[in-house]
C-alpha cells in the first residue's frame, strides 16, 4: 500500500475536513456560548490546536500530489449535518461536544495507524501529542454537576445522541466509500471479527470519556 | 516606562482581545460565507493567525504577572460593538473585512511600537511578520470586480462604513482609557500635532489598502 492508494487519500480527506470543521465550529461555540474570557480562550485554544491538524493532512495531501479540496469534498455533506445535527444550546454542552469530538477524531486516528503505513502512523503521532487540549472540558463539566446535579440526565443524553448521529453519519461514509471502509477494518469489511474488535475499543474509548466527565449512570 | 506600566497593559489587553474576537469572527465568517473548501480553508488560515497572535500577547500579560481576563475585560463590549456592527453578510464583504481589519490592526502595532519599549518592539515584529496572510483576499476581490464592476459602488461603501466604526469605537475606548491614548498619541493627548500625524498615518495606509482592492474611486 502506498500514501497516495485510493484509500489513503480519503482517509487524509475525510481527517482533513473534519478538522477543518471542527476549528470552526468550536471557534462559533467559543464566540457564542463561553461565560468568561478565559473559557473563551480555552476553547478557542481547542480550535486553533485542530486548525493545525487541518494544515498538517492537507499539506500531506498536496505533497502526495491531490488537490485538498477534491479529497475533502465527498465528506462534506456528513460532516456538515452532523455539526447540523449537534449544535449545542448552552456551554455545558458545547464543552462536551469538544472533547467527546476530540476523542473520537483521537480514535479514527488510532484505527487509521493500524492498517496504513509508516508515514501515516508518524503522522497520527504527531495529531495525537495535541490531544490533551481538549482535557479542561473535563474539570468545568464536573464542577458544574457538582453544583447543580440534576444537569447530568440532560448532558448524558446529549452526549449518547452525539455519539449516535456520528455513527450513524460514519455508516452512511462506509457505504458510500468502500474504500475507505476497508482500510478501517480489513479488506472489503469482510474481516467480521475485526469490524467487531474495531466497535469494541471505540465504544469502550467512548465509555472511558463519559466516565471522565461524570455521565455514567450513577450507584 | 515599564512593560507592566498601566499604558502598556491597556495596550496588550486590547490588542488580546481584539485578535481573540478576530480569529472567532473570521471563523464563523469562513465556516458560513466561503463558496470553496480552498477559500475556506484560506480565510481559516488567516482566522489560525489571529489566534497564534492572541496566545502571544496572553503569554506576555501573564508573564508580566497580570490576569489576562483582567487586561482584555475593559475594552470587550466596544471590540464586540464593532463586530455587530460589520457583520459581512457574502463572501467578499467578509474578505474585504479580514484584509481591512488585520491592516488597522497592524496599523495599531506599528504606532505602538513607536511609542514603547524594545520588548514591546519585538513582539509587534512577531506579530507583524505573519501579516501577509490576508493579502489572499486582495486577489479575490479584484477578480470579482473585473467580473462585476457594480460590486464596487456596494463593497467601497462597506470598507467605508468599517473603518467609520472603527473610528467611533476607537474614540469611545481613548474617551474612557485617557492612559491607553497616551500612549499612542503622546502625554495625555496633549500634542495635536502629533495626533494629526498618526491619523495621517492610518488615513494613508488605510487609502493604500483601498487602491489595493481596486474600491478607490474611478476615473
Amino acid at each position: 500500500m502506498s500514501d497516495s492508494s485510493p484509500g489513503i487519500v480519503d482517509l487524509l480527506g475525510v481527517l482533513a475536513y473534519a478538522e477543518l470543521a471542527a476549528f470552526l465550529r468550536l471557534a462559533e461555540d467559543a464566540a457564542k456560548l463561553a461565560p468568561t474570557l478565559n473559557d473563551r480562550a480555552a476553547l478557542g485554544d481547542v480550535a486553533a490546536t485542530e486548525y493545525g491538524h487541518f494544515r498538517v493532512l492537507r499539506d500531506r495531501l498536496a505533497s502526495l500530489g491531490v488537490d485538498p479540496e477534491e479529497a475533502m469534498a465527498p465528506f462534506v455533506e456528513a460532516i456538515d449535518a452532523w455539526h447540523t445535527q449537534t449544535r449545542p444550546k448552552d456551554w455545558y454542552e458545547a464543552l462536551i461536544k469538544a472533547y467527546v469530538g476530540v476523542g473520537i477524531a483521537g480514535d479514527f486516528y488510532r484505527e487509521a495507524a493500524r492498517n496504513t503505513t509508516a508515514s501515516i502512523s508518524a503522522l497520527v503521532d504527531e495529531v495525537l501529542a495535541d490531544e490533551s487540549r481538549a482535557e479542561f472540558a473535563v474539570e468545568r463539566v464536573r464542577a458544574a454537576l457538582d453544583a447543580d446535579p440534576r444537569l447530568r440526565g440532560r448532558l448524558a443524553l446529549w452526549a449518547r445522541r452525539m455519539v449516535g448521529e456520528a455513527l450513524s453519519q460514519g455508516q452512511r461514509l462506509a457505504a458510500a466509500r468502500p474504500r475507505l471502509a476497508a482500510l478501517l477494518v480489513g479488506e472489503e469489511g469482510e474481516d467480521l471479527a475485526e469490524i467487531g474488535r474495531m466497535f469494541a475499543r471505540l465504544t469502550e474509548a467512548h465509555g472511558k470519556r463519559m466516565e471522565a466527565l461524570g455521565l455514567t449512570p450513577g450507584p
